[in-house]
């Protein structure tokens, strides 16, 4: 290292050092590649997520790492998250303009978008128009056989493997199941209805929902991680990598082109 | 065999031809142990029950055999079947005393019963007042907690291993679990009352429905084996065979003389 260096270094680390100042003290908020926040903390990291706090919101990233059967089976590919956040973007998009609460604030770019502060209870709500997947092993159904829209809760717990829980079950954890089916049925005819014009299906679908002044919103992502899509037998989503039936990365790309062109 | 044997023989033939005959044709109804026809035909056998056909009724025959594990641990006692079978007759007794509908007909002695024909459906209705047993190994719950009643359906089916299903399924399946929550609830306030009586809590039971001119009906049996009682915290039911906490041959008669006791 010869004296030049040394000047350069500490020039730096002076030029690092009012950056950071002026990014704490003046700006209070530094947008980088997003708007987003340099001081915002990382709260939680999910499989598939990443959730920061960026004061009175959270900012979601969504990763590019995909997982299935309970974590055991593992990829990525890039764009994953692209394609995840663009196809929740619009879709929440659709339902607040028909009256339906989301989390969803804005679209930042990238990976990310900021969302409302919920507080979020641990269910997994499962809407099924069409019989597929875990439903096949559980109970005597064909698959195809129409559901027209029954929904199940799930116990979000990685040590109970996510049980089933009744209403009943619901209402003893101090939730109103009524209400959360209600917006659930309202979700599904939007949705199904946007899809069709599309061409593609709702088979069945899941979300999760929170809390925010003792009302229910619907909170994390509307994806093909977490829902059924299919052109006509084919499926858009991630049953493709669950039962390696092509390229996923492909198929992603293919399914948010759908529902996001015009 | 000599030529006496063979005559008394054929007398014995003709003697059993014309009981046979006057059995067929002449008293429609002939009653042996407990007026049972012995024409009648035997519909289904289960681990603890027998099901006849007696015309426009059925006859219920209690077992003294005893299964728990689905079926994996199994036992027997003499009278066994005779407890279960007198608990369930006072119980339904109670039961339709105070407005709640059930197969039972009447009290045929020893281990049978004749009941209303219904139209079984596929599922067990478990309602639980405290929670002990199965529910601890699905749901992050202590053991002993409140449950206030709540109900769970289950949908009969030993390949499938009695998965739960929700209300929407029963709906999906033709049911209306509204009504059936409601009858399985007011079985709980009634018998929860009978039982805390006589220094019984009621802490979970099984029960099984079926539909007779479009009505739900109870039916089944309520048992030891289909209920968990409990004398302050010890248990006298079937959950004494599960864990081997004792003699359930002594624990079974007991608990038949409190509960069927004055």
């Amino acid at each position: 290292m010869n004296e030049g260096e040394i000047v350069w270094n500490i020039n730096a680390i002076i030029t690092a050092e009012i950056v950071y100042l002026l990014h704490t003290f003046v700006f209070k908020k530094i947008f980088i590649s997003g708007k987003i926040n340099i001081n915002m903390k990382k709260i939680a990291e999910g499989k598939t997520k990443i959730v920061y706090e960026d004061g009175d919101r959270y900012i979601i990233e969504f990763k590019d790492e995909m997982t299935a059967f309970d974590g055991l089976k593992k990829t990525s590919f890039e764009k994953k998250g692209f394609y995840n956040k663009e196809i929740s973007v619009k879709l929440f998009r659709i339902l607040e303009e028909n009256g339906v609460k989301t989390h969803f604030i804005e679209d930042l770019g990238g990976n990310r978008i900021a969302v409302k502060k919920l507080e979020m209870i641990p269910v997994e709500v499962v809407c099924r128009n069409i019989a597929a997947g875990s439903i096949l092993k559980r109970l005597p159904l064909e698959k195809g056989t129409k559901l027209n829209g029954i929904v199940e809760f799930f116990y979000k717990s990685d040590e109970l493997h996510d049980p089933m829980i009744s209403e009943d079950h619901m209402r003893f954890f101090g939730e109103d199941p009524e209400r959360i089916k209600e917006i659930t049925k309202k979700v599904n005819r939007i949705l199904s209805e946007y899809l069709e014009k599309k061409g593609v299906t709702l088979i069945d679908f899941k979300l999760e929902f929170g809390k925010l002044n003792g009302e229910y919103i619907l909170g994390d992502e509307i994806s093909p991680d977490s829902c059924r899509f299919w052109i006509k037998d084919r499926s858009y989503d991630k049953d493709v990598f669950r039962f390696d039936k092509g390229d996923v990365s492909n198929v992603y790309r293919e399914i948010y082109e759908i529902i996001c062109g015009d």
